[in-house]
Formats: structure tokens, C-alpha cells, sequence
């Protein structure tokens, strides 16, 4: 499953076999003081072996810098621009192509790559007709994360260090975490944060947007539950949409 | 050592403490049936690690995509173009200035990114002033390799996957080796290599450049040391350079 | 108020006074039968007039080209990519900064085009650090638009052609919208809308998403006028900051 | 003829039937005390609307900023780059293509954008071979200029809020002239204008190159009749070309 | 005199003492049966000489390789784009000024050239503010030209291969013409020249616009004189912007 | 044999005739007391006449800037990015492949545009699959070199103003050398200069890096002649593989 394992010599059936790369896309920004640096890479690898091994997809090395700009003041934070992420993102996905993959998924664990890896899904959807390209991020999250949250979230789209993302932490990758540090830190995002560039050591100190210390372990198994399904059925209808283009001789 | 284990409450006096922050950058790329296609990332990883335990440095995670012209259509490779991978590293290193580091230590795996970590370190002379950095590729290493290897080198400035490098591993990582399955397949590598886009399917069907079969652990250590020696040497003239600077208000 | 109707001679003292530049952004993009390709651009601009009566603000001339990517194939269509997008807006933006103005103010008529103004927002920040700019699509609308609709949104974030896009004409440009021709086609958006590349002719053929028949100035009052209550807030906000840059000699 | 009054449903069949887009292009810039910042913009489009009646055209949004460089200093001047503007353009030509358009007419109003305007035209020769680009600044005014003039031109390619180009507004758009502020300012225009980078403010207070009281309603008529003709021409021959391509299977 | 022939020992004494650089740019063109592909390099070439005699400059190696895209099908042209000529001469500018260089003088031989030298030294003008840079083609030769000239111009700006650029070479280059070769060819250049893409062997098989035969080296004389004049004029009017600059502590 | 000395109408055969187009490619650069700042361009030069004799090519004009950062601040040195060398490069490649060249070599005379001349020729080969692309920067001198060399060299593969270059400079252009001039002046290059940015001030006064009082005429000739011998070779394989292209319809 971890490609990059494998020799050169192994893994030329195994792409014709399987046809689906994953690519982990995280980034190292500051999670707090119960979460590591490495947060976001640590999900988006996770999550990506465990739908590897559904799907019969291939992992790719974890691209491990993201575009980090609204907490790139905050300390251990690197950021990349978004024009660099594309750029090197679509080089990546192109070479895939030419190695014979039908389905590039990228699993994304940072929601400030959203908009890069968007653009670069369009820009190999002109250049590689062919190659199916998915860019994920927590898919289908919203409703399971309503049944089981405890404290209203912090601002529409955002969520960061906190119940939520700390509950992942605790089903994916506990060892990472320090409950004990977990703190409840509900800051007051203001309406302009969606209005103009706002770093965010303007309204929170510790970048925890939450209440962390209502993570669970369940929780964290109940909203990456319906992620993985919905995953899985994006990639099995990309399967489906490749073969067709195939037998459409696309 | 670990950057991306640290949380952001942690990271800050280490950071201010080291100030060197170490970036293995590897590729993925056809190493011949018995070493894997991380090969590159592998010993680029083992060996910062290494490195940081001398002079205190702290390890980011690997940037696991590089140049891979010449291999690109082995089975297994990926590669990203001069010019994405020049940014994105540019990128990376206005991050760690930003965040306070003054010694940025690129510890490459794979020749072919030479080029482009050597244009990226340029520009980041211009931007970054004050910040020193460092692209290490087995710095020193030829007077050591002429002393233990048992075949003549199959290129000037090549080694793939052969005598050498599998030495590398059998040191660094021998858990990723497969000795059984290593070949001796010396190429003729002809002068239009150099002066010629040449794929390397041109001269060779295994990418092995050499008899990969006389590689020792020995031999790796042998090497590996004189060129750990010089990295640690490499590393502290930078500091010192970099205190100089401080001093005089650079 | 309309900056492009004045004169040299009697611009430099109204950028003085006012030191707000208010840029209308839209699309040319197919919105239904009943609504013309223009709607992104004429909603734009109505809202401009009215957000700049009270914030004594300057009307810049509409910008009436944007991001249409899904959209594209849909007769009428007209798309210029994100960083064509990204680049003229900042060249905007730095002229801007050049006359003397110190908020800038993109009233946006197109989702789309959100991420190309974040973008540029974050780009001028960089470079024209006194001057406070503003991506405004909507601001604060859910919660109102909540209130009014009849039906449930098709989308988590889009709305086009509908309920709600024609209720805005219906209030502010009323002449423009032929409601004998509104349709009721609700379409059934697949989760893989937000997860590969989707032209939109891939669910609907009309690009009306949603019952645009429920439409009706009242709803379309109601809304902006919340909208409107926050964009004044927003650029009143912008100004305080502006003003405490300047006070601490920024 | 107004491209975005229509309704998407409407348009398909006006492009078949037309296959004429008609950009008009223009910029804010300072034009002396008597005519507006928007002079540029407004006779392209009133140019734009005169021809689209001739020639069956349909008349897309005016672009209403441009490459403003000589006069960006003059209060109320926007100016984007030649790059800006060139990728800007060449993403509206490609997406007119895509929507049908054979022939693509950039109508002109601003001197400083003709550099630009020509290389997006051969960028769009090259990539879209079939589509005919014209880039139409006044053509074919001198001979009809030489014989109404009073005063000589201050320079042999520039005019600007002179005697000319008032004329063009008595005729084309008089409600926004101000005769009662126009002046007689014609300036010394070194040499150097044409051979190294000269801001207007070097020569010239007012942005009024020549004799502005000079114009004429019958000026700008005469004038403009011509270009027209030669628009009209123009047009015309692109049409007859794009048909010999189709019939060749071009 | 002449740059590349000092030692570096021996030139910063004469950079020093000059300040002023001066570089031929020509191109590789078609210029009909009688004179040399390389003519504008040759007269730009020749020109410095000249120039440099006068004003004490520094010639400068002749950048040989210009922006041809209307001749480029013709045997023999060769074109670079307008982006990557504007890169190129940007870098020796920047250079040049490092090198403490006061005064950058272009003298282009190709009309071609002309957008991009202009956009280059514009450019220049932001990143290097005491750098003073002329970009020089022909200036003032117009009213010379009018005065000797026998048929009249083909075009109102474009002249090759011609009367008037064979005289040129007559006086400047005469062993490189072939006068026994030269033809007359006047071309019907369509309006549409001027408005559309328009590769020249649309309306030439010779790439001769005029009557080359007509050409003498007494014409060639009496316009380069006054060329020659304007442009030691607009060298001195550079030198004392410059020296007011150093002055003022620009 | 020289290209711009050519006709138009001359070359047309030529060209048909050789196939081969020889572009030298210098730099202007300090080369001590006793060479001259061309002398890269003097060698690339007079190597590629020579060579054109050999194998019946064209010589273009040199192109005699290029990447000088090293050497940058040393008085008359020009340097321009490797990213500006890259695309002027590659313009002029698509241009001759447009012109019906089918080998394109660059005899390059400075050591620092390899990695430039390297990466334009990889674009090359993806945009012209049929033009063959040399980039010869003295092939296979070592082997020669170390037999005549009286001084070991100082670097692994840095020569510069040295016994080496001078005798190139002695046999191929004495009439610029100043032998009385000649210095010995061997520096001790760290071996940080391969391992981070290092402006060869900061190991040598005199740019000389040897001992070029040891150059002579003979060593030269011996060196040369090896190089020429390959240089044929490298360019009658590229001729053989392209006219096997061409019979297997490439």
C-alpha cells in the first residue's frame, strides 16, 4: 500500500492494478498546546491508509507543507503560497498521469489548501483529460459533526484545535495528543475575518478555536465514520466515471 | 529534534535556542529491484537526523518530490519541474526566517534537485539576508568513496542505486534493502549524456548504475562519517558567519 | 460618487475626503431564463451605489469579467482564470494606494470569484500595508437568508439564479429580471461537486439552482438591507483601523 | 447588441447568427479640467455601440481599466501593467472562442493599451488559430485629423483631451464635456518623451495636450465618420477571411 | 571603447569615469536580396561606435536576437518573444547599474524591439530609480528622412530593407550590401496591417517595403547625421538628470 | 558558414542543406589582469567556427550574456538569471526548429550557464521532439587536461582565468592575452562554496584561480583538439538519430 516502499520493479502491476494514488496534503502550523505542529499531516496520512486500504489505492509520501498564511505569525508555522502549492501539486499529479494512475485523490488535512488544491484539480483536469482528480477534505463532515458536537462552532467554515479536530486526533492518532493540555478557548471571530486578511493572532492567543477538552475518541470514530464512507463512494464513482471514458475510448 | 512533534508552545525556545532548522529533501524514483522507491527520502531523513543530534538542530518534516527528469519514466517515478520545486523550497525558507531561524540546512537525497536547491539557496541570499543557507549533498564525499569502492564509477558525478548507495542503505536504513535481489549492471554510459536530454532508459534497463552486489554496511559507514564530519563542519562555520553578522548589526 | 464621471481637477480632494475606493467585481455568466448573463455585474454595482451613499465612499467602474470556470460552457459564458484575475486586481489595488486612498473595497457579485479576491487581498496587504482592503460577497446573509426562503438552499455555499439571487434583482435592479420566465429547477448537486472539477452542465441544464418562481423584492429587501448593515460596519471598522494606523505612524 | 442584457437562453443563437464580439477597452485617466477620468472608456463604448449596429455585433462589458503608466501620477489615474492586461484579454478571447465567436474586436480608446492589445492578439493567433482578433484604435484617423485641425499635433502618435479627442466627445458623448473648462495648454513635449521613461508631469500640469477650446461637434463627426468606415472595413475583411478558413476547413 | 576587449582590472576606472553603457540590440531578419540577415545588428553595432566616440561611452557586446513575429517565416528570422527580451535586458540593467553605471543607453536596430525595450526600461525605472535608461531608435529621423526621400513610405512607421535602411547601411556597413541585389518592391500594406496579426508575407515575397535601389550612402549621411545628433543630445540631457540626482542625494 | 552574413534568400538552401545551427553562448565576466571580460564569448566563438568547418554547420551570432553570479561583483561583470537565459534560450530553439533546423547545438564558453543551458533543452525536447539539442561545455576535457596540467586543479570543476582557460585563450585567441600580465595566484576554495551561496570575493582578489604563467599555446591545442574530436562526435550522433527519426516518421 505505501508506495514509495516498494521497488520499481514491484510496483508497475500494482498501478495497473489498483489505478488509484492518494497523496496526504497537510501542512505545520500551530494546533495548540495539547496538539503537535505536525497536526494536519498526521490526519491527512492516517486517514489516507485507512482509505487506502478500502479502495485498494496506493499511498503516496505525505506532501507535508501547506498554505498556512492565517497563523503563519504563530510560532513552528510554515507556509507555502498558494501559487507554489499549485505549481509543485500539479507537477506531481501530471507525473502520476504519465505512470499510468487513473484516479489522483488528494486527502487534504488542512483547510487553508483548500483553494490550491481546487486549482490545481482544474488546471490537470485540462492538461490530463483522462485522470480523475479528487481533492478532500473531511467530505460530508458537517452533519455528523452537528449530532455529536457540544459547543456551538466558532465561525461557518473554520475549525481548529478543538472538540472537533481533537476528537480526530483521539480515534487517529492518540499518541500525538496531550488531553491534559486541552484547554477550552472559544475565541470571538469578528465578521471581518471573512471580509479582509486577518491573521489570526488578532483574535485568538493559542489558536485553539474551541472548547478541546470536550474531544472523545468517539466522537472522533462517529464524524470520521461518515468522512471515510463518503471517501470511499467519491472514489468508487470516479472509478466508475474512468472506466466509462475508457470504454468511450476518452 | 523532531520539529513537527513539538506543539507551538513548545517550538519557540527551541527554535530560539538552535536556530538551525534541517529540511531532508529526497524524490521518488526507480532504485533497482533490491532498494525502494523512497530510497532517496529515506537516507535523506536517517541522515538529517543524525545530523541534528550533533549540532543540535531541528528536523522538519521531509520534502518527499524532486527533479526526476532522467528517471521519469521508470516505473514508480515522480517528479516535479526545476522551477515548482525552486519556489516552493524559496517558500519554505522565508517561512523559517519569519519564524526566527538563522541556519537553513537543506540535506538532499537525490542529485538531480542540485540544481534547483542551489538556484532556491540563491535567492534566498537576496531575500533573505541574514538567514544562511546550506544544500548538502554528501558534501566531501568522492575522497571517501575512491578509498572503499571495488568498481570503477560508472560517471563523474552519478552514483545510482549501486555500489554506493546501497552501501548508504545497508548503514542507514538496511531494513529497506533487499541484498538478495541486487544486481551488478554497469552501464555504458555514453558522452551524450551529458551533453543531450538523455533519459536513462537510453543505457539502462534496471537504473542500477553499478554492481550494486559489492555493497557493504561498511563501506556506508566509512563514508557516511567523512561526509557527517563535513556537514557538522559546514553547519558551524554557518553559525559562526551567522554570530559574525549579528554582531556587526547584519 | 460615480469616480469615473469626475474630473482630474476635482478627484484629489474628494479621494482626500472620502479615502474610501469602492470596486464593483462581477462575471459575465449564464443565469436562467430569466435573468440576464450581466446579473452578477449589475447587482454588483447597485450595491456599490448604495454602499457608497453611505459610507461617502467613490464608485470605481465596474470590473465585469471573473472566474466562471463551472459555468463556462453555458451559452454566454465569458471566464478569465484566477491569477489573470489575481494580477489585475492588484495592480488595481497598488494604483489605488498610489492616489491616496486608504480603504479598498471590492463589492463582489460573483461566488466565484472569492478566492482570486482573497488572494489579491492578501497580496496587497504585503505590499501596500497601509492600505485596508475588503472582499465583500455578501456578508453576514445566511442568517437572513434563513429567514425568508421557501425552499432549502441546493447548496451548502452556492445559491445562483434562485430564490435568492432573483429576490436581490427583484429589489435592485427589477427592470433587468423577466419573472414570467422563472423556473422552478431544483437540481440534485452530488457530493463530488465539492470534491473533483464539476461543470455545472453535469446537473443542470437551466443553471438555475433552486425555485426562482419564489422570488420576491420583499425577501431580496430583507436581505440586503442586513447585508448592507454589515458592509457599513465592515468599512467603518476598516476606516477605525485605518485611523489608528496613521495616529501610530503607520 | 448589449452582450450582458441578454439571458443565456437568448444569446446562443445571436452568437451563431453574429459571430462579432465587440470588447470595448479603455482606462481611467486624468484628462484635464473639462473632461471626465472616464473619457477613455466612455467613447469606446459609445464607438463599440456605433459599430455593433453596422456590422451585427454584439457589444460585450466595456474593460474599463488600461495601461496608464505616462499619467498614473495625475490625480485620479488607475493603471494596470501590459502583463496584467494582456493575460486578462487573451483569457476573454479563449473563452469567446469557446463560446462561437469567429471574429474578436477590441475597440480602443486608450493609446497606451496598444502594445498590450497587440501581443494578446498574437497570443490568441497562436492559440486559438481560427478566432480573427482585431485591435482597433481610432485606424485610419491622421488623414481625416490633418484636414480639420487648427493647431498643430504637440507630438506624432500621442493626443490626448485636445482638440481631437474633444471633438470625439462633442460628437460622441457631450454630456459629459464641460467647454467652459477647456483649455489651450499645448505643451513642449521633449525628445526624451520617446526615448527614455517620462512621466507626463515632466511637461505637462494639465494632461491636456494641444488646444481643447479648438473642438468641435463637426470635428469630431468628420473624424469619426472615417474611422468608422475603416472599422466597418476592417471587420468586413476579418469576416470574408474567417469564412475562406471555414470553407478550407480551417 | 569597446566593454568585452577591457580586463576587469582596467574597467572600473573607465565605468567610473564614463557611466555610460551603451548596448547594440539588433535581430536576425530577412532583409531582402541585398543585404544581410544581420543587418539591424550591424547598424545597431555600427551606431554604437559611433555614439560611444562622442558621449565617452562604453560599447557593450550587441544583444543579437530580437522580437521578430512578423518576419519570422521568412528563411533566416529569428524570434524571441516580447516577455523573455524584456527579462533579458532588465537583468543587464540591473547589472549594469551594480556595476555603477549611471547612464544605460539601448540603441535598437530593430523596430520589432521597440514595445519591449520600452516596457524593459520602464521597469528599470522602478527597481533601479538612479539609473537613467534610453531606449534609441533612429530618433528624430523622421523630418531627415522626409527631406531625402525619393518614393514615399510604404507605412506610416515601418521602413526595411528600403531606400532609407539600405542608405544606412551604404554609409554605415557598405561592404555587407550588395547593391546589384537590390530590388524595388513596393508593397500594398493593408490597413489591416495595423488592427490584426498580420505575418508580412501576407503583403511581401521580398521583405523589401520601398525602392531599394534608389538607396545612397549621401542619404544615409545626411539622416544618421541628424540621428547621431539626437542622440548625443538626449546622452548629455541624461547626464545632467543624473548629476541633478546625485546632487539632491537622489 | 556565419548565419547573419547570409541573405534571406541564400539561406534558405543552406539551411536545407546543413541542419545544423551552432549558437556560441559566452558571458562577460572578470577574468583577471591578463584576459579579457569577453573572453567566454571570444572562446565559444572562435570553437564554434572551427567546429561549423567540421561538421558543415551555421554559426548564429553569439549570444554573449549569461549567468554570472559568482563573479558579480567583480568589476565589468554582467550577470542575468538563469530563468532569463532559460527562456531567451528557448525562443531561439523553437525559432530555428520553426526554420527547418534539425540540430540545434550551444557551444557554451562559461561553466556557470550549464544548469540554464541544461533545463532549456529539457524544454526543448518536450516542445521540438524533433530537434536535436546539444549543450557542450568542453566535452571530455578532463582526461586531456590532466595530462598537461603542471598545477593540480583547485577545484572539482571550476577552471577560470587559470593554465587551463589561458591556453585555450593562447591557442584559439593570443591576440588577447596579455601573458605579461599572467598571474599565480591558486586560492584555497572552502568547501562551503559548493554548499551555499558564495560570491567568489570571498576567496579570491584576482578571479584567477590557478596559475595561468604555466598556460601555453600547446597545452591548448592538446586539450582542444580532444574536445573538437568529441564535439564532432557528439553532433555526427545527433545526426544519425535524427535522420533515423525522420525515416521512422518522427
Amino acid at each position: 500500500m505505501n508506495f514509495q516502499d516498494q521497488t520499481s520493479y514491484q510496483i508497475k502491476e500494482k498501478i495497473d492494478t489498483s489505478k488509484v494514488a492518494i497523496l496526504p496534503v497537510g501542512a505545520v502550523e500551530a494546533h495548540g498546546p495539547h496538539l503537535p505542529l505536525g497536526t494536519d499531516n498526521i490526519l491527512a496520512e492516517r486517514l489516507s491508509v485507512k482509505l487506502a486500504e478500502v479502495v485498494k489505492g496506493l499511498v503516496l509520501p505525505t506532501l507535508p507543507y501547506g498554505q498556512v498564511w492565517s497563523l503563519r505569525n504563530f510560532p513552528g508555522s510554515i507556509t507555502v503560497s498558494n501559487k507554489s502549492l499549485i505549481n509543485f501539486i500539479v507537477d506531481i499529479g501530471q507525473s502520476l498521469y504519465q505512470q499510468g494512475f487513473e484516479i489522483f485523490v488528494m486527502v487534504n488535512g488542512h483547510l487553508g489548501n483548500g483553494a490550491a488544491l481546487k486549482d490545481a484539480a482544474r488546471e490537470l483536469y485540462e492538461t490530463c483529460p483522462d485522470l480523475k482528480v479528487l481533492y478532500l477534505f473531511y467530505p460530508g463532515m458537517n452533519s455528523a459533526v452537528e449530532e455529536v458536537r457540544e459547543t456551538p462552532a466558532s465561525h461557518g467554515t473554520y475549525f481548529h484545535a478543538c472538540e472537533i479536530e481533537t476528537s480526530y486526533m483521539l480515534y487517529l492518532a492518540p499518541e500525538f495528543v496531550e488531553m491534559d493540555k486541552a484547554i477550552n478557548d472559544i475565541p470571538d471571530i469578528p465578521l471581518s475575518a471573512d471580509a479582509t486578511p486577518t491573521p489570526w493572532e488578532e483574535f485568538t492567543e493559542s489558536a485553539v478555536l474551541g472548547d478541546a477538552t470536550l474531544a472523545t475518541e468517539d466522537k472522533g470514530i462517529y464524524i470520521i465514520d461518515t468522512v471515510m464512507k463518503n471517501m470511499v463512494q467519491l472514489i468508487e464513482g470516479a472509478k466508475k466515471r474512468s472506466q466509462n471514458s475508457d470504454l468511450n475510448g476518452g
